[in-house]
């Protein structure tokens, strides 16, 4: 029997047998491999996003797998190509769609959230989501290249370049992502992360990272920069702290890219961005291009995705390990293996 | 005797002996002829500033005049040129100088504020300030050369182009430059007013102008978009309200100019600036290449200066003119008339 693992109702996932849905035309089977657990994968768990979720829902939109089957109509892929999928469809009519911004579609499907996800044995998506991973990308590290479109996605928004001095609020697994991204972009970064746990896992990767409960931050900013204050900072905390921290990081022109939610208005120095002329610019998800790039830079090393792996988990025990995350706690990624790897012998 | 207007303390100006320094090397004398009085100079005589600024001090920086005596060491320039001042005196050394930001300079002395201003009948400034004008263009409309610059600058740092659909938040005479500057930049805009007068007067210039106490803004936006959302929002009106209008305005990708000055913290739908991907640029005065193009958009009359002049008062009634203008209403632009213009005699 394949499985899919289903958020029924606040804080409670059951496991199920999945639906299997032969591929139509322009859709390909997958076996998923491993999954990652994302925040909002956990938002949805505690119940916060019941207005948009319809339930049972099958979670999931950080994966890796392998092609199983090929729907009619679909061209260059074949049953045991691995691959991870971009989990958006867009309707190509709205405003943003015929302005190019696809990825932000005004009625744009986000698969694992408004539709089925990854968390299950067989997964039927659209061919167009599929990025090809080359062989040499262990499927495990591969469920990582999701987050890294997200982080690849953020510094571009945020045109970081090379010698810049680069702030990112927020050390789990996203900030930790763009933190990477940031330096392999030849910038200088600093994170600020007040669990002690995610700060070792980053000082670990290369990084330095500021606990802003032992250290001013502000103070420790104006000597980095010589008082000239940070080129770009990332709003990766989700806090209203965070927020004032990210703009009081800047400098003149400073750009502040805002990638976590803050589902409430926050107060905002709106007079430091006057006086500074500082930007803010909001990112959402990634485009193809991302996709592609973060696919690279997982198969090259530059992510080190082995090391953000903090645990996988058996697809049967994923409801007890979302229990265990509610609590936050010493952990970076956690994934859950759906039992189609590694032997490549589909179950 | 020549006279000056001094600000001495919370709502009280009086008028005095102007101090008559001769120009030093690099520096010229000038003859005002006339000064806009500017919404900062009525936060000052509020008492607003009063940490900032240095008691008597003489206000304005919206000005015009001509070159009474020239110092040692100026090149280029005789007495009887007209000119304007970019009032900005940088020190060249801080970070945002040496980043080619002079104009938010670290330790900015704006002249009017930090230093004695133009509401004098002479006044001794570095040659570098000044602006070369036109003889085609009246002294009187010259005064309006320097907010010109500011929405020149807003415009550009909101990279308006050919086509954009475009908010003005906030109808005064920025809001309103703002507008024919975009206008002049080949963008379709709306202003957003609930002064009649001001209103009116935009109107005249034939602005389309929405009062937001009887329309439904947003539904006035979607159905002028297509439910796109328009491309660029200027705030410049500095109430929390006008950030929230701004912000809803504004479609997939859209861009927010923060021109007010919102001394305050403000909440701000931040879960808009991530889900649409906005972008919010601070905007604060003008560099000379902005200060160039507003004599250009003066002088051939894409700015037409002398329908934003709502009354030209002289200098020894510019006391009572700022108790007027404390109740706000019917006015958009005040000149001062420091009695050195129209016959080219200097008192």
């Amino acid at each position: 029997m394949t499985l899919a693992v289903r958020y029924t109702c606040a804080r409670t996932l059951d496991t199920a047998p999945a639906v299997k849905t032969p591929p139509g035309p322009g859709e390909v089977q997958l076996a998923p491999a491993y999954v990652g657990i994302c925040g909002t994968d956990l938002h949805i768990f505690h119940g916060d996003m019941d207005a948009r979720v319809s339930t049972p829902a099958v979670l999931g939109h950080e994966m890796s797998g392998r092609i199983v089957s090929v729907g009619p109509d679909v061209e260059g892929w074949r049953p045991g190509d691995a691959v991870t999928v971009m989990p958006l469809r867009w309707d190509d009519t709205c405003a943003a769609c015929r302005a190019g911004h696809q990825h932000v579609c005004q009625r744009l499907d986000f698969i694992g959230i408004d539709s089925p996800g990854a968390m299950q044995q067989r997964w039927t998506v659209p061919a167009s989501t599929l990025v090809r991973l080359p062989d040499s990308v262990p499927l495990d590290r591969a469920a990582l290249v999701e987050p890294t479109a997200v982080a690849v996605h953020d510094v571009g928004r945020a045109a970081v370049r090379e010698g810049e001095r680069v702030v990112v609020v927020g050390g789990g697994p996203v900030g930790v992502l763009i933190a990477l991204v940031t330096r392999a972009a030849g910038a200088d970064v600093r994170v600020i992360e007040p669990s002690a746990h995610r700060r070792a896992l980053a000082e670990e990767l290369g990084l330095t990272v500021w606990d802003p409960a032992a250290e001013d931050v502000a103070a420790a900013i104006a000597r980095w920069t010589g008082d000239a204050g940070a080129d770009v900072a990332f709003e990766v905390s989700g806090a209203a702290a965070g927020v004032d921290t990210a703009v009081e990081a800047l400098g003149v022109r400073g750009r502040l890219c805002l990638v976590a939610i803050h589902p409430r208005p926050r107060e905002v120095n709106l007079h430091r961005f006057f006086w500074r002329e500082l930007t803010l610019v909001g990112a959402r998800l990634y485009d193809r291009g991302d996709f592609e790039r973060a696919v690279a830079l997982v198969a090259d090393g530059t992510i080190p995705a082995d090391r953000l792996i903090s645990k996988v988990v058996p697809l049967a025990e994923a409801p007890s390990a979302f229990e265990a995350l509610e609590g936050g706690g010493d952990v970076m990624k956690i994934l859950v293996d759906c039992g189609n790897d590694p032997t490549g012998e589909l179950v």
